[in-house]
């Protein structure tokens, strides 16, 4: 199992209540001092550290002296809540692409690997007011996605983000909420249930700690989590200035595929995609050309093939779902939940992880086994369960 | 006056007979030998020119023996249509880029120069079958394009093509139509009406002679003259192996810019756009898009600038349309032709050569002098006349 010790934990969960969102001096520190120090050194208003200013830097101390870093531990594990940090397991590897604003840590809520899951996932976003054409698109392409085994990646708002979340949701397929509040905190209000639909079938996920609240700067800079988790962002509608336009930037800052899904000439709600398009956004109509773009060369990520697949990575529960699998032909997630002594939901999470490793594939309503899938097959379930790594603290 | 002498012109119409549109077989042979000599040749059916079938020389020779040409050339005279010639003033330059499949010549209705008209213009192009969208889109691009100067080209087809007529037409605009059939003939023939009307108020083109019909593949060739024509193409609505694409692609081979106006990803009728946009298509969604990407550096293609404006340039009407603009503030096109003893339609045709040139621009629903015009006028009617070119034969 490997996980940050609970010094690091503790100091960076702290730290999610103090540093904001995308704060490139406090990224710097912890990449300099080490969270722990950093921590450490916010107890000692006397001490600032260095590039801020005397007042910001009695604010981040204050802020410091309010959280309460066990009782948020404590709490966040009560509401099934699990902190990611850096080193964890669970940690996805591509947010480190962020350089110095790279999340402290992420707040989870769900039971599948976000690791895992954002191997293969593409990020859906767009107009919170929507047309109905926006709506329908952003669901059929997230259904589509989901369909073909990708992880559908959104902000859990109103508008494109919601209508991605329930396509992906509707096709019994796999989604993440990246919020821009605690991932305890329903934000659009009138998405409460969406989101906590989400949190049961999928992930919401965020860098800021349970029970915070959204801001203006926080939606803005939460889009830069979607751009780094996933392979590629398609912007569904967006009218100029929209905030999807800065999840799209910061996909190509990243060296991510950008996309967009054209609409009327007409239409202000496209006028912002027709933008992109006309510079370095790919333009798409279905999910078969987003996941052409976002490729698919063999299964895995490069740096994912070999040894460290499954023996580093299978978690027993994932481990349990690969072995219910029949040997040959398909089975529904209902027989596999039976099979491996398991709810729909959680077999699902863990059908969706096989799927990024490339073990399993969907095919019509079930699940199949790929030739990979029959080889890890062979590992043994009891020696994959033996070395499997722990989720959360 | 420039115009190629008779014995090439009766020439060249016996040619528009015989040669099918884009032949490079014949277009060689017009190149190598001249156009008189081919049509020599084609009398004498032992002696074929190089690089055909027997089968096929003696069909060309059929077709020559069949052809009247002295009764064409009255014909046509008798109905408006005059023949325009490489060489003669009139002749659009860009059309020789497409070198051995470059029209033996145009056969040609209407009053205003083509070679003016042609210098500022836009093709606008697209599916029979459009929807209500693509027929919106093509009329207000259309009608966007005149009112700032451009003339637009279309092939006077149903659908997009007709739009693209009538918003051109309804902005009191310049518009030509380059026809896949004689430009006598109506074809479709529901267009009866209004391909007099572009006759009337604009230009109606072919490289066939009077009275000859469309074929499948005459329509197809047809739109290479249309991408010659142009500064660029805008495809508007097409489905996937459209014909309109045939037209961007001919534009695209031709170094002219290629245009596609989005539309829902979920409509047949814009798929080949997006295809087109993912390739070397640039999209656009409004007028001004257009004008900013098909240039507009300055007024006139470099290779008119300079001593060429006005002396060789001005047709006697179009001198006398330049001499009845006040020297301050606007004119109807009324004004106009009561001020130059002419009909509006006549008066139109001028003054959008007089764009062509930037003499004159349009403000509100009127017309005014610019600063070149202003220049231009004072080289005085009489002098401009004098050494202004006749049109046609």
């Amino acid at each position: 199992m490997t996980t940050a010790h609970s010094e690091e934990r503790a100091a960076r969960a702290l730290l999610t209540r103090v540093v904001e969102p995308g704060d490139e001096t406090g990224g710097r520190w912890i990449r300099h001092f080490g969270a722990v120090t950093v921590s450490e050194r916010l107890a000692d208003t006397d001490r600032p550290l260095p590039g801020v200013t005397r007042a910001r830097w009695d604010g981040l101390c204050n802020r410091a002296a309010h959280a309460r870093t066990l009782d948020d531990l404590g709490t966040a594990r009560a509401l099934g809540i699990r902190l990611v940090c850096p080193g964890d397991s669970e940690w996805p590897a591509q947010l480190d692409d962020l350089g110095d604003t790279r999340p402290v840590a992420l707040w989870v809520r769900g039971l599948p690997s976000l690791r895992m899951w954002a191997l293969k996932s593409v990020a859906l976003v767009g107009a919170r007011a929507c047309t109905e054409y926006g709506a329908h698109m952003a669901a059929a392409l997230a259904s589509g996605l989901t369909e073909r085994g990708w992880v559908v990646i959104s902000g859990g708002a109103y508008g494109v983000d919601g209508a991605a979340h329930r396509g992906a949701l509707s096709a019994d397929g796999a989604t993440v909420a990246v919020l821009a509040s605690g991932v305890d905190q329903a934000y659009p209000r009138g998405h409460t249930e969406l989101i906590s639909r989400i949190a049961g079938q999928g992930l919401v996920v965020s860098e800021l700690a349970p029970g915070d609240h959204p801001t203006p700067s926080r939606f803005i800079l939460r889009n830069r989590v979607i751009a780094a988790l996933t392979r590629g962002t398609v912007v569904v509608e967006a009218a100029h200035r929209s905030g999807a336009l800065a999840t799209a930037r910061s996909a190509t800052r990243l060296g991510r595929m950008t996309m967009g899904v054209p609409g009327p000439a007409t239409s202000a709600l496209s006028a912002g995609v027709h933008q992109l398009l006309r510079g370095e956004a790919a333009l798409v109509t279905d999910a078969a050309e987003i996941i052409e773009l976002v490729g698919d060369i063999g299964e895995l990520a490069p740096e994912h093939r070999g040894p460290v697949v499954p023996r580093d990575l299978l978690a027993p529960a994932t481990a349990r779902a690969l072995a219910a699998l029949p040997p040959a032909g398909t089975a529904t997630t209902e027989d596999l939940a039976r099979a491996a002594a398991s709810t729909p939901d959680e077999v699902t999470g863990r059908l969706y992880e096989l799927r990024s490793l490339g073990f399993v594939e969907r095919e019509g309503g079930g699940w199949r086994l790929t030739g990979r899938g029959r080889g890890a097959g062979r590992v043994g379930v009891g020696e994959v369960a033996e070395v499997a790594e722990g989720e959360g603290e």
